[in-house]
């Protein structure tokens, strides 16, 4: 950590703030420069990292120089965290697509995406039963009863299924039926449901949160590694911004970035961060291109009739175009397609 | 609701959206221009605004019309709500001033705040018992004691205490302690827990989420009031944007225009927008000028043994001479200032 | 243009404003909702679009239908643009990488960029005569020097140049030199620049403003258009927003958004946006998979000792690496690399 | 300065940044922690600033310690600059309201405002008579004629008067007629426009741009400082962010924060941010209470009819009504009105 102290800080700022340093058991180093004095500290100890040192009087600003992140990052563990689900490797080396709709509406609905996913190549089923909605007039999900819908159709298919948990309360339903547990972009900060995942033993999908910076994102993912559970699956979903032609930009940077940072497997959602149906395609590929591991994408048998998210999501056909083009880009970028064994 | 049919859409296409459109129960008029044909819906119906329009071939782009929050808006209810908690009246009018440390850390801290925040003329005591942190390395919060804690305070001096609730689990407990429950900007997309405090009876606090807009803000206080809770203070508290001399950016105009949209009382929190102590008061200001009906403040009796926020956190000194500021400038903008009766 | 007036809008102010919109000689047609009033206006032509009805009374939103620009458009030219510049052909099914310094700094730096660019297989030189610098203590480059030190590489190396115009007084000798004037991001919306370059009879390479949405960029175009100048290359190079750990989020959806929108040509700036030499490549590779006709890349002999952009610079080691990834994955995606004739 | 090495960055690479340092004439003192080994420049000399330090291998991180601007910065001018033109002062401890419309349309429209505009206390009129237009269909303004007419005001009503200058190739004519120069938000990066205004010998009103940070506004200040003209007013304008109720969003913060780092006056416009008339009132009072300096407003006699920014321009009527409030609130904020002697 270094502290800047502003210009024209006096001797007695300069000394109450190494007095502070050195009382939390860490050594410093002064630098008086012409115009400012900057001090270093040694040992960035955890009981350094908190001290309130911005609140001292002649300080104008403080560096932290260590990552505030530690289990999740590449230096804690060199070699990629490999994630198996259901019979489907996740992690570096392989792209894997998981598919399915925004909602889980019916058995029909969830049978008939289940069979597509499948035949085109996709590893994991994708389904909401509890659906966090901007709207309170919108459809929240069939909960339970769709978790029930997907459990069935991964009986049928032998898909894994992929699908969000919002409340704490309802962890015990969605560990029984779940193979991966997703945290969704608005529950990203919510850290009580994020120390909670840390405890169970599914892999967890944490998407970013709209708001939420690379570093946030890997913290949050630290807060699910510190409670215990190493099965992370990070997804970039997109950021707000300015741009409003769609519906959030996708941060394609932060796939190669986390790959650098971290060990853990990165996938993309080009369905939600583009929100129009005519981007999935370019987006899934440039993820693929990027190096992420593998997709999210939403598919519906019928999207005029979703329930939620039907412009962006891809019919049968579009899914299978799509999936078609991945098999086909997938080698140049060394990357193998995701099976269910 | 405006549907607006892409350039060189077919009439089978435009065909296909007017049944789809009148199958749902509403009338439609067709506008067909030299380019472009619109289709307004008249008859704006839930079942209507669920319609996922956007997903028909040939649309380009659905235009709503109406907002889609109700009971929050200024059109539902004209008067402004008024809150009484604890001899304590928010809202059009007055402005009060919510101060108090991020954390309660120890009776002492708790005491010597009340005791500062009631002789400076604040109204209402904050202090976080459960902690959001964005590292899980950082303090995360006494949890019950300090919700005890907070509870003698108000005791001793008389001042009603608002402190955040981030898990439904707590729900009870918090209700039991707090005077105003706070949702943080963590939790501003929480809808379970904006259900559940919906149907308390206690004031909600609810802050804008960092990446929310001001719609978004207000359809999650739609959230609580539809679950029949109508005493909301929304808290603007700062966006992200480019800009990182600040914490965040107070998004100034989020106050006149809610207080334009809605009839909910509206306050800022200067702290944790600036992120730095010496923002604090000219934020405060200009937030009262614009017509906020408060401000929540963080003040702590020793801001360099903090255990988080200290240097935005204010001395008593400085809340002080702030208050003084406000006090001074409060009858140019025709405002009261709060009192606890 | 739909115009929607406010709830509670009387009748006089609905008058007001019909009677503005046929004074101004189009039609209208009104409906009237439960809640709210909607005109829509049917003949959008260019008065009307001028009309500042956002400004009446009971007006609550102007609504534009159509777009507001058109020569760029799709609609107006279906077949894709494509620019040939002395042996080079830019647009749909080919993929040409630009390449070279941020600044020229001298002719051995310049001959050596311009053969290992070429022996790599790029097609087109870059270099900065005159740079735009955030700061006025900054290396303002070499000015006519650099451009005839440009001419020199490419007469020895046989490839066309791209350098920037900043001033409208520089815009004879750069138009003398240059194959291909590039307006820089800083420049984006500098319209008077804008209208000198659209009567000019070279290509322009357009970059985005860091502030701009999708839309004014092709407004810009449109500024060029007008004039005449139909050849223009448009490049994606990041936007600002919240995230720090890259210099600019390259915003990815923009290039399939443009390419969907107009037939201009599209590339990418990945070392820009990226600000870090470890994302030039699965940026690069990314804006090929997402349907970029091209890429514009800073390579420098020793970008230890560069002037400027050193930390985003590729050696030519890294550069040829980067160009035989993109060689062995064009093909997936229907490209043909660029090649000089 | 300061270079922070990658955790694992070897000692030879080390060395290899040392010595450039020491090359280019700066003392080092080097810590080396348990993960990261950090450089600390003592001498930050300008020669030092260029060096690419962060294209060096295992660099991580190279930070900035002093602030890239000096001359606009308050350590090199404690004293806050004051403006005197045609009467007016313009700084620290005076509240100016610059007003007028968008554009000058005639004389009529500008002797009209000008009347208005004197009358209701504002002290410098304002009108484009060069128009930076994001479409090119667009109204581009009366050009010399218009500055001849704002001429004609200034001489019958004694108000000075602010005019954009968007062109080099328009200086001398700009320089003749206005008394303060405006270089606007869409030229906030235009270097050489500001090298040119750095030459002269009238004040110059800065505008942010819509996609800088405050530094970069700041950077902007410089360059005209650094030519030798250090009249400028620095004007918050608002910047791009997600939020779209508003055109753009104001950042109020950046006042006093300018205000803080900067000698240099601060003023707001509150109408090109907000975009809507009915937050001009209460932005322009929340500027006065952040500490600006003064504000410019649009006012129009007739906004229904302007050619430009009629949704956001003021009635002569509420500009007073504006001007009214602004009066009363100044002596809370120890703010004296600006006056014409």
């Amino acid at each position: 950590m270094m502290v800047i102290m502003r210009e024209g800080a006096t001797d007695a700022q300069i000394e109450h703030v190494l007095k502070r340093i050195e009382d939390g058991g860490a050594d410093v180093h002064v630098s008086r420069g012409q115009y400012r004095t900057v001090i270093g500290i040694i040992g960035d100890k955890e009981a350094i990292a908190e001290l309130q040192l911005g609140a001292f009087d002649g300080v104008e600003e403080v560096i932290r120089i260590l990552k505030p992140y530690k289990f999740v990052s590449k230096e804690f563990r060199h070699e990629p965290t490999m994630i198996k689900v259901g019979g489907v490797t996740i992690g570096e080396g392989f792209f894997n697509v998981m598919a399915g709709p925004c909602s889980v509406e019916s058995a029909e609905q969830m049978m008939a995406t289940a069979k597509a996913v499948k035949a085109a190549g996709g590893t994991v089923l994708r389904g909401g039963a509890f659906k966090p909605r901007t709207s309170p007039y919108s459809f929240q999900g069939m909960g339970v009863e769709g978790l029930q819908i997907l459990a069935e159709a991964r009986k049928e298919f032998g898909l894994p299924i992929v699908t969000e948990l919002m409340d704490v309360r309802d962890l015990d339903v969605v560990v029984e039926y779940a193979d991966i547990v997703q945290i969704g972009a608005r529950n990203a900060q919510n850290f009580l449901l994020l120390k909670e995942v840390g405890m169970i033993d599914k892999p967890v999908l944490l998407k970013r949160g709209l708001g939420n910076t690379i570093e946030e994102t890997l913290m949050a993912a630290e807060y699910i590694v510190k409670g215990g559970n190493t099965q992370i699956i990070i997804c970039e979903r997109g950021i707000r911004t300015f741009e409003t032609y769609t519906r959030n930009t996708l941060d394609i940077s932060a796939i190669p970035l986390i790959k650098q940072l971290s060990h853990l497997p990165v996938i993309l959602d080009p369905s939600h961060a583009a929100g129009k149906r005519s981007l999935v395609e370019p987006l899934t590929l440039a993820g693929l291109a990027a190096g992420a591991d593998g997709a999210i994408v939403e598919v519906h048998p019928d999207p005029e009739n979703a329930m939620c998210d039907g412009p962006q999501s891809l019919t049968f056909e579009h899914f299978a175009s799509l999936m078609g083009k991945v098999k086909k880009a997938a080698p140049a970028f060394d990357k193998v397609m995701g099976q269910v064994s």
